[in-house]
């Protein structure tokens, strides 16, 4: 099969179909897209080699259970042990023993084929296109946010980053009730932001310091968190959402004088990725700058590099 | 009146008597404790000049309101504006118009006398002898940390440092249930920890990565946020405690995949202080390394450089 293969660069190669092991599905994969992260791994992040690709929908081709087969599917990115204490505590995705699709010793979705365990698939409603559902992943990781901490009704919450990932945070935030402004550099993605309803900044400047309770840093720049601290409100919340191949600095007199949190956070439940698709409360086809044939992935990392762009999807043939 | 004065460097000065407004009350200092802020002012840090000095215990010698004359007290060091929004919420102490007792805009403690708004003074029970109520201000903001998170019972509980700050945040957590493990460097400051009944360790080296829900960084050295991001689980929760007059650098990814929270903790409820020394619950008096007279405070200062030194009390004469 064809698959987008990262060794040091990335490139299109002829690989074997994978073959599923006993509790595994093949995956025949229809739609996967490209994300920050991605990125990060070309750059050097995480160290992975392999098939690249962790957010995707496909349909099982064959499992060796039943029910599955013929099944359209998004599937969850980590693969965990399922006996430690993590997976016990029902948080395999901080399985120490876990791979991670397309990141940490597992092969990713930019491929024809893909495969899973049974227990990371999540079947997408009928009513959900295929170029919705591709978005479960980085939603569900948008709405990990309020798994984590209770966004207060009306609560001003301020976006680093109109990108895909700021976007689908904005969203998720205002429909857990939050007052939010979101900041970020390009025009064409303010006035996006703006066309989904949202408040749109071109710069955090004007905003007073210490003027937010929450504040989240979907930039993917040690800058960001910068920004962040400056606006963020005593005793108030940093959420850092996205993950670069930087050390950052901060000033951690700040931090503590003002007792501010600084909150990781990562992937979440996918049942609440999938309930914010049907659901509506959260749009996504306007984020879909490009759909790319998997052949010609190189470019459509190519043309991730443009400054307007926002989700990259690849498609296979049916 | 003699007072410890820092302007780029410290020194007893004579310097006329302090004035107390209306509202406020002189206080005729008894005893006041040298902290670890104080020894980062004396770097730089806040940018402090004045008469140095947050932890005392004293008595109202002049106030209009004749009800604290003659009290022994501890005072809050935030001196908040009354009015605003933090203030209105109970939360003066981040007060964006505060002034803060030998810290910014306020003149200290070592000093013969200093003054406060009496709503910021707490009468001190006449069960708790001078030498302990000194302790209610850096007690009350070890005890913070339980303010602004919960500690579930038998939680596993790392405190970096063994220092002034440490010891008291190791017993104020395992007051509250947590099993505290604390590591520090120096053989007689561990040795006292263990006296109090603490588990101490020379090193985290042996500790396993990921292995603490709750690590609390009482370092002072931005060397101490690098190991406790490496012994704290996911999840789990870094409260930074010392502010230091430098920034860090952390890994933003590992604070990311691992959903950690840094928490930044400062000063906390002095009636949480005051009763955790009533009660016994936090052993205060073997902290006590050495107690200076006032006129010599600069030798005091001194003294609290040596690598055994704990806390160090300034005394005035009755």
């Amino acid at each position: 099969m064809k698959a987008l293969f990262v060794e040091g660069k990335i490139s299109l190669r002829d690989v074997p179909n994978p073959e599923p092991g006993s509790g595994e599905a093949l995956i025949r994969v229809i739609r996967a897209g490209i994300c920050g992260t991605d990125r990060q791994i070309l750059k050097g992040y995480a160290g992975f080699h392999g098939i690249l690709g962790h957010e995707f929908v496909g349909q099982v081709v064959q499992c060796d259970q039943s029910q599955w087969l013929g099944k359209r599917v998004v599937g969850e990115i980590n693969l965990s042990c399922g006996h430690c204490e993590w997976c016990r505590r029902g948080l395999g995705r901080h399985c120490a023993h876990r791979a991670v699709m397309g990141i940490i010793n597992h092969p990713g979705a930019f491929a024809e084929f893909a495969t899973l365990p049974v227990r990371n698939l999540h079947e997408v409603p009928e009513s959900l296109p295929d170029e919705l559902a591709v978005f479960t992943e980085p939603l569900a990781a948008a709405a990990e946010i309020l798994e984590q901490m209770t966004v207060p009704a009306g609560a001003r919450a301020a976006v680093l980053g109109a990108g895909r990932l700021g976007l689908l945070v904005a969203q998720v935030l205002r429909h857990a009730g939050a007052e939010v402004t979101v900041i970020g550099r390009n025009p064409k993605k303010l006035e996006l932001a703006r066309s989904l309803g949202l408040k749109a900044l071109a710069s955090a400047a004007a905003l007073h310091p210490r003027s937010f309770p929450l504040v989240v840093e979907a930039t993917s720049s040690p800058q960001g968190l910068e920004t962040a601290l400056r606006i963020i409100e005593p005793r108030g919340t940093v959420v850092m959402k996205s993950t670069f191949h930087q050390p950052a600095q901060f000033d951690t007199a700040k931090l503590v004088v003002d007792e501010i949190t600084l909150l990781g956070s990562r992937c979440g439940s996918f049942q609440a990725g999938l309930e914010l698709l049907k659901s509506g409360a959260v749009q996504v086809s306007p984020l879909i700058s490009a759909t790319f044939p998997l052949e010609e992935g190189v470019e459509a990392f190519q043309f991730l590099e443009k400054p307007d762009c926002m989700k990259v999807l690849l498609a296979n043939p049916v």
